[in-house]
């Protein structure tokens, strides 16, 4: 790699901001972050080097390659017309969008590289990928997803747990679904297809939330060089998207 | 071990009696079955040198050592009233039985050694003086019980999940449930106690039913010789009881 | 299915051709028995409306579909050449070949259809093909393999666990062994592929030695009219055969 | 709880020792650190409030109730002599003791309470008395340890998968051990008890490092205030030490 990307991260301030600014951080012939946006004014201009923009200065921001975005529904558009001026791809990872917002990514996605997902962890697209595949060799068979996470996760089940039990439908089988909230466990997912005698117990066990920010710069890198599309993580792993 | 132990099996016909009598056979040093009872008239009066009885004939039957009880409640009352009258221990795993039921259970061991439990599998039995124990040390852990059986298994929880939820409880614990039911699952019980940053998951698979009929033998071998009294499988096992 | 399809049983008194004999019997709309192949004389020669053959007399049986074949190795090129003669598909199980009776069955199988296998579970096939893509897709995680069987399993690690560790090899993979020898264990067998803060673990478990018997059985049907060429589990399920 | 415990953090510059230092500075109601103490002189005098001392200034610590140990072998007797001086009691987890050190701390609980232990993990304390208590009342079941943990890791099998075995030991059992090392995986011990047809399965997973100092600490807690004499993590949760 000659030389590093230019990121943009969008929501900062975030947990996941926090993390994708120390992993960039962590690898400078890789990443090189030349903007961080925050929703408010930020505190200081500049950190570790890093300079800071409130949303409302995102016009002002340098040129950047990628933006990866882990933040409110409400900054997706200017961010999408942003990325679409600087014909740079987008990573993004922000939930509760409306259908409409879903929309307005694939049409952005006619001029730039976007993918966004709700989980980019790449054990669990991988994990996607064989459930799909085990259930449509396997037709018949009985198909239980366990989800386990800490005791302040609210939704049940998880939103991985249904993207899981998608693909299992993709695969032709009829999973049903069962939550576990304890301690502090960072999110584990058993999808288990069980015949007459035998059983296949596909498992994913998170320990480490960095795994969400590190995936999306993986995605980033990926997508770099890539023609416009809207891109998936199991496409990016597979050759599909 | 000088003397076979002379049995009589009850409810000989079901699936359980028909386990009884296959693993008696195989340890004639051990066992011997001098009368197998049947709810109605047997079509054999002998079948592989045992001898059969219907039910109404139980008064017929020649000595015996145990009991041994796998049938319907209403079978209950005479049964007891024969090992009284006989001196002989009881293993009963007789399900639905009404409170009264369970009363004259409890009168007859005041005469006779009794063991009534609707598991008879050792390692379950194993399994919930563990999760009393582990919840009790654990104070404030998360406690999850997940069970798998066979798609055909109606209820759920399974009766053994509420047993190992009972022993959580006396330790403390406030175990929530889960049942999956999947292909031809025997059964299998899992009981997870989290905390900050650990976790504890024990775990019992059933893959054989012959360990149900098995664990019923190896208690009336335990209970030969021992005082009257209303026994169960934790005790035996932990000799509490 | 309108016609059963007729079948050739070859080691029909061992354990694996009892059970082809029983799980055939189960379904007569599917298939019929017109040949049961033992190596010495049989004791009868109609059991249960299948005629026995000796293998002596192998030339003499009646016309058949597929041969399925759980023997030994001295009994093979026999089986190819009347397979070859008829024209009938090969199933075949049976272990501890010479490599040039490999190559017998790759010379046949320009002819007839032909599958050899090590393991006929479906599941395990499933996993080998889960196991390649997992690896393929994630570079440098690590790779342990740790299989669980009943203590009378004298080889170490199992020729499945093997089997599997080619296919994460072919996906890129290092896999490591380990094995457990433990009370009556029918088989199981875990791909855990580790990364930095995540994990996949791909389990399978067979609780019910008949999957085998079943697989081969199901591996013949899928054969029927196929072409002649060398097949596999994989191949079958995956449509790459 | 009336008043902070005063501590006295030995080996303050480790991993261990960071982390007692943030644990006990989270709970300022609880703890109290008087004094930190390194092996070369420190840095700073006081950091984050705490005081810091190099091991040869030792004798010049304020009073304290509590002395936690991570540190090395050679700082082992003067951190006793200093306990015993103070009447205060010592937790360590100084791991390369030589057996006469073992001897010197047996010596210094005639005088104070003494607890030292090769891994604090309650969790993991729980599991070794399960363990045993399992194999007693499972004799002649096959028992498998497996352990698995991070590729830096160097010894195998684990110490802490040495002592479950030795429980194990201790209720009957010969164990076999088998380890993994694999990604960043915190540590994880299984120990499988097998029989005919069912099997138990006793898993302890340790996803955070912090779980090992607030052991420690928590130890500290149960210490105070009881009689000299040497403790174990197991006895003072199971009430038999």
């Amino acid at each position: 790699m000659d030389t590093p990307i230019r990121l943009l991260i969008h929501g900062a301030s975030g947990r996941m901001g926090q993390a994708l600014l120390r992993l960039a951080a962590a690898e400078p012939a890789r990443w090189r972050v030349v903007a961080a946006v925050t929703g408010r004014a930020p505190a200081q201009r500049v950190v570790d080097g890093v300079p800071f923009f409130a949303a409302a200065e995102l016009g002002g921001v340098p040129a950047f390659d990628a933006a990866v975005d882990f933040s409110q529904p409400d900054g997706l558009e200017p961010l999408l017309a942003l990325c679409r001026a600087r014909r740079a791809l987008l990573v993004s990872g922000t939930t509760g969008l409306a259908p409409a917002q879903h929309g307005a990514i694939a049409a952005a996605a006619t001029e730039i590289p976007v993918l966004w997902a709700s989980n980019f962890s790449v054990g669990v697209a991988v994990l996607a990928e064989l459930v799909e595949r085990a259930a449509r060799a396997l037709p018949g068979w009985d198909c239980d997803i366990v989800e386990a996470h800490h005791v302040h996760k609210k939704d049940a089940p998880s939103g991985t747990a249904l993207s899981l039990g998608a693909a299992a439908e993709a695969g032709g089988a009829r999973p049903r679904y069962a939550s576990l909230r304890a301690g502090d466990i960072v999110g584990e997912h058993l999808v288990q297809l069980a015949g007459q005698g035998e059983r296949l117990e596909l498992v994913h066990r998170a320990t480490d939330r960095d795994i969400f920010a590190r995936g999306a710069l993986d995605a980033a890198a990926r997508l770099a060089g890539r023609p416009p599309g809207l891109y998936t993580m199991r496409g990016l792993l597979f050759g599909e998207g």
